[in-house]
């Protein structure tokens, strides 16, 4: 349902107190809590009879929530952020940018499919002593981000547990074929032949955290950089679209690292992937704070949220030409029986790698 | 994404062992879990190429899934239970009713909007010592209450949490009026004049948790009768969509209790609702085993997922007539400026009513 219900709380029907510092959710209960998050963001709760959000012909407060109609394909996918999991407690992100990241990595698999990101709704997981400012807070980068990238906020559900996490699904629709089937980047179009093309750079979401792990200040900009790398990802929805509309059906986004998520791809696709080391893009700011380790962030850390693009030549350097957003012919495709990803150097010797993924990553 | 990520395991790429009684899923991994689900269940993960699932035209395995192509306003909703909060720990009941009661829960929101039930995405929260079994288990629970809607089971997300949680996104598609808006049943639509109907028995549900509660061995048919009530309810889907198709549209589902859920209606609408306490439909076995408590039972407890429809008479008695479901009228809405919902005695005067609702509900 949508109207946000289970957060436990003996005061469900209390009137709304103006909140301070201190105030818990469980103070102010479920109910009030939502009147209070509506409120925020300019909604009424409940709504008035006949006022809606808009894009939507039935909003906030009823047992779901209905869109305007459509023609297409909807495309649709989920992500979850557990504390302590997904992001530091300590030191923790601010809950504005948790909120912000939350939706953010859901836009990144919609622009990793090419499309046109719609309709989200939340879940969130609380604890009662989860303080009624930072769920403010937590709405707020919601918004911001939803603003940002033309996402309608549906509303949710809002539930006691004994740890926090924010679970958002999102869809969002898809351009279409000449034959009306969806037209979108799969993991799974890679043919020998193509080239491989990532958007801005790569590592510094990793190395943004492997700062925070070490406590530290993020006084040089450089440190701030890659703190807000990790932080506020930038999906890149605009350039999936483009991407798309130019012909490609070949991508998929960074979130594991370059090399795992190519590894997805040379297997969906079953063939190999050939990637010239020296051509992988990294950031000033990474190469300045990390010199000795700035290569091995690049293509195993993962969280960048920046596309992988894989298609004909011709159509790779058209879309790049076009593009407002910076990307980097970094490898090509291959025939192969066994599907690969290999780094190779300058001389195209294979670079033995240990680990390719986010997951594994170690620092030295 | 849809690929299920960030079930923290060392063994990410194991191979996929015979699972036994004894295996945890820290054990076999985010990986191996899901291949051994998506196999269970007849699917192939990774996809091979080309391969995709039943009405979807990007399953399984990539960013995000696709349907096929369709026309119409979408609606959209989504429901989490965490254990310990939305159901008991001690005495549990089985992982098969806690897979099938998290989708029946959605279902019954798409049900109270009148609309066809399409896609759901699944997000598991699993803490490490999570067993397989009862993976497979809870996902069999799903998959049952999938194919009997006709629901598709697109993907989700399967991560590491310390308390177990399952959350269900829902999409539905809804019928449309002749101008193409959509056309569903709302809180907000009940005029005066309108009676209001009740499918089957309500009650019951709130009866299998008060006595899973007591510690009872459920060895009576009226027992067992009311445990299931409470651990597989059934969403009156069928009956929704034939209320929109005959021309209703005020409705809600009984998730929190008759009173409670009147009054959303009541609020939404701006109208007062007359309920006659002796025309409450109570079933055999919550009469047996409740005596001198079904009524209460009826009228507060929640989680029965029966429908509330709202209309002009002769719809409401056209629909029950054509309507293979069980309903009953059971009131009628009159004009007020304050919302009210009033259960009267026979006598036409007003029961006090302490509290409402589900959360509220007090055993005496």
């Amino acid at each position: 349902m949508i109207g946000f219900r289970a957060l436990h709380s003996r005061n469900e029907r209390a009137t709304l107190r103006p909140y301070n510092r201190a105030v818990l959710v469980s103070e102010i209960g479920e109910f009030g809590l939502i009147q209070l998050l509506a409120r925020e963001f300019g909604l009424e709760y409940p709504p008035a009879r006949g006022v809606s959000q808009p894009g939507l012909q039935v909003g906030l407060g009823d047992d779901a929530v209905v869109t305007d109609r459509r023609d297409g394909s909807l495309i649709w996918t989920t992500d979850t952020m557990v504390e302590n999991v997904h992001f530091l407690i300590d030191p923790a992100p601010s809950w504005h940018d948790i909120g912000w990241k939350a939706l953010a990595t859901n836009l990144s698999d919609i622009a990793a499919m090419g499309g046109t990101p719609h309709l989200a709704l939340v879940t969130l997981c609380l604890p009662p002593d989860f303080q009624v400012e930072d769920a403010v807070a937590l709405y707020g980068g919601l918004h911001e981000c939803a603003e940002a990238f033309g996402v309608t906020l549906g509303g949710g559900d809002i539930v006691g547990a004994p740890v926090f996490s924010i679970t958002i699904a999102l869809s969002g629709w898809a351009e279409a074929e000449p034959d009306g089937s969806a037209a979108v980047l799969t993991r799974g179009a890679a043919q020998p032949g193509d080239v491989v093309a990532v958007s801005g750079t790569i590592g510094d979401a990793v190395a943004g955290l492997l700062l925070a792990r070490e406590g530290r200040d993020f006084k040089t900009k450089s440190e701030q950089h890659l703190r807000a790398a990790m932080d506020r990802p930038q999906p890149r929805v605009a350039l999936g679209l483009e991407a798309v509309r130019a012909g490609l059906r070949c991508g998929i986004d960074i979130s594991d690292g370059l090399v795992q998520d190519l590894g997805h791809v040379a297997t969906a696709s079953g063939v190999g992937i050939r990637v010239d080391a020296v051509r992988v893009p990294s950031s000033a700011a990474l190469r300045e704070v990390f010199p000795a380790e700035a290569f091995g962030l690049a293509i195993s850390g993962g969280q960048d949220y920046e596309l992988l693009l894989i298609g004909p030549r011709a159509t790779v350097e058209a879309l790049m030409d076009a593009s407002e957003t910076p990307m980097t012919e970094i490898g090509d495709v291959y025939r192969t029986d066994t599907p690969h990803v290999a780094v190779v150097d300058e001389a195209g010797r294979e670079i033995p790698l240990a680990h390719g993924g986010w997951d594994h990553f170690k620092p030295s």
